[in-house]
């Protein structure tokens, strides 16, 4: 059953130790095919290391487990109402890196500083609000969810595929598992600029915003002309 | 004698350089059999590359060498203090990694400042307070332990499983000398973590307690539903 | 065509992973062959491990591509009016390097701090001013190279091998592809460098003319003494 | 001839690159036979990867080449200052290792903060007094031995095995070449623990006389009792 959305998926987990995203097990992706409704994530607290094909997890939009012999990533309620509430993402990325994860800690939002975040982010990397005790005590996981989507209200997923949550890490996504590693991957790297920006110019502003159009456009949208595809 | 133990304790020391958490010998692990009372610890100033089986050293809980021919870690010691006085730790280890001596030099508790932090220390990571010059000039290696037992007065150490010792580094412990290691890697990233994000809010806040309690006992404890295993 | 050239040029893109200078596909390396008024560059988008020698794109000064079945690295117009403006210079290397990105992000030149800077950069390492409106909405990739060779108005480039663009990252350059990915490396160490020394001194000074001098031109010029070579 | 010290020194060299201590060529290690008073050097500007024992260069006290093919290092001349001012040390080494040079471009000596340093450094780590113009523009090279020498003045360089020259990096010692790298490597690391602790408590201050002591003479002179050897 959905045997190749396995293999990417499994692939997606297997490039956050290669690219340096992960101690431990901290971190997890998913995929969705859209057709069958049918979500894959890793499993929950497996090492990279041993992480076989078979280990993956295939669960319904509910969360029901329909495939797999391992309990999914606890994180499986945040990704189900991401993927419900954002419809054209295909794949959802979860770790703690730690430059992200340094601005969510401090409840800090992103400015967008230079074109290597435009590239890959129109506009400021948005920080949730602070979740409420009864957030926090209900369905903690499913309301993780609901203030990544509560946060992206006037927002297009598509054109900031990720998010801090507050006091906690990124969550990143894009068109399928592979995107969504990609853009965490670079959301680490536009947090780690951000970060060392700051230390040089404590009141640095935000880019100019026809320097932000031209560099996401020039990579985005119908009038892309970096790469090899004719847009 | 304890060649399990031993082969358990030679991996958790092997460990060290592989996650990059030494320089030189900067570093020593040790693991108890708590039925047997014997110690089992990695001799002084060996270098990891040359570490073999039977370099581990045995010692008692006084710290006389049952079996070994080399001398023990320096710091025996204070692994003696704390296997006396935690009764339920299995395993310590002792680095000097450096974002972590970092906050030991500047004297700082690492305050609970996000997800990262709870979901393994249930709250402020200590830091000791300063020896005095009696305990420094005195059993210096005895007194360490001593200071920090001392600062665990009210803290459970299977719920904060480190502490900074004031102008010195980290020592962290956990169920078994691999636990130890893995808790050691983990107060690392935290104390990463906790130094940029108050590089970009120096009035950054500890999290709210009903995060702290949710993480925390997401992963620990009789209702935990992290990982592969029932609880 | 420029068989040599593009193996050179190759070669030249692929330090850029080794000396971890790029993420993704995030930099490009030209170089040109001024008899012939051919230059050969990375083409657009293309991952480094992927990339053969058959993939460079020779274009004419003008921009147009005489050989080659990929299109051109986007930011081909801003080599082509370096190459024009600056004639001695043989190779040029953007990359997005994150220490240096981090100055341009906070939009500050970097001071000659000491002899590590010196024996590369005669002088403060200047960011451009930032693009207009104007500049931005018409042929971007020309007009930063036109910002560029405002910059160095009484610099020669050749003293002075790269500079920050504001917003945006560095480029460097030097007499061939090779010696400018050289001076890229330079300019990210001594990016690295320059902010972690205003992080211990925020009112450092730069260095001493003669220091400046004395380094400079014990590595650069006719009275060299640097290395095995006799000037 | 030498052979012996040219393997050893030759090895020294090469420690540079493992232990991460330099970019390029920026680095050099030599070693004294005290009894035939002649140095072996590494040739200046080779690169490591192409280092052979035959290019180690030999010169006598006065810097005289007594045998080899290559031109010394340029540093040369502030090694034979040391050597012939230092008459216990076997070993030198310089490098532009980022975190000591970020301190010597501060123009700041690194005060003992923590036990890491005590155990190499007993006392504060200095930095030069900028040089005069007559200094620079003089026989520099030999001018910034002797800048380091006045530095010493009132100072065991066997107990503060290395020092940052102003505006400049770091040069370190020790009883043989191998000694030599692994305090430059320990003098890195100190200075990176030390610009993060300062970080995080910018008026912390030197760590008390009885505890530097303490670890200074746990591991130096007749009292050790550090490592395997008996003193």
């Amino acid at each position: 059953m959905l045997e190749q959305l396995k293999q990417e998926v499994l692939e997606a987990n297997l490039d956050l130790p290669k690219f340096k995203m992960i101690t431990f097990t901290w971190g997890n992706v998913s995929g969705i095919d859209r057709e069958a409704g049918l979500i894959v994530i890793k499993p929950s607290g497996v090492p990279y290391e041993e992480l076989r094909r078979d280990d993956m997890v295939v669960v319904d939009v509910e969360g029901n487990v329909v495939e797999g012999r391992l309990r999914p990533s606890s994180d499986t309620p945040t990704h189900l109402v991401l993927y419900k509430s954002f419809p054209k993402i295909g794949g959802i990325v979860h770790t703690h890196s730690p430059w992200a994860t340094s601005w969510a800690q401090a409840g800090r939002c992103i400015p967008a500083l230079g074109t290597t975040h435009a590239d890959y982010f129109y506009g400021e990397l948005p920080c949730t609000r602070k979740m409420t005790e009864e957030e926090i005590n209900g369905a903690y996981e499913v309301e993780t969810g609901n203030v990544i989507v509560e946060t992206f209200q006037g927002i297009d997923p598509m054109q900031v595929p990720g998010v801090l949550v507050h006091c906690h890490a990124p969550f990143a996504w894009g068109k399928d598992a592979h995107d969504a590693v990609h853009n965490a991957v670079v959301l680490e790297e536009v947090a780690k600029l951000a970060l060392q920006t700051y230390t040089l110019n404590t009141n640095v502003a935000a880019m100019e915003q026809c320097l932000l159009d031209r560099h996401f456009l020039r990579k985005h949208g119908a009038n892309a002309y970096y790469g090899q595809t004719q847009n």
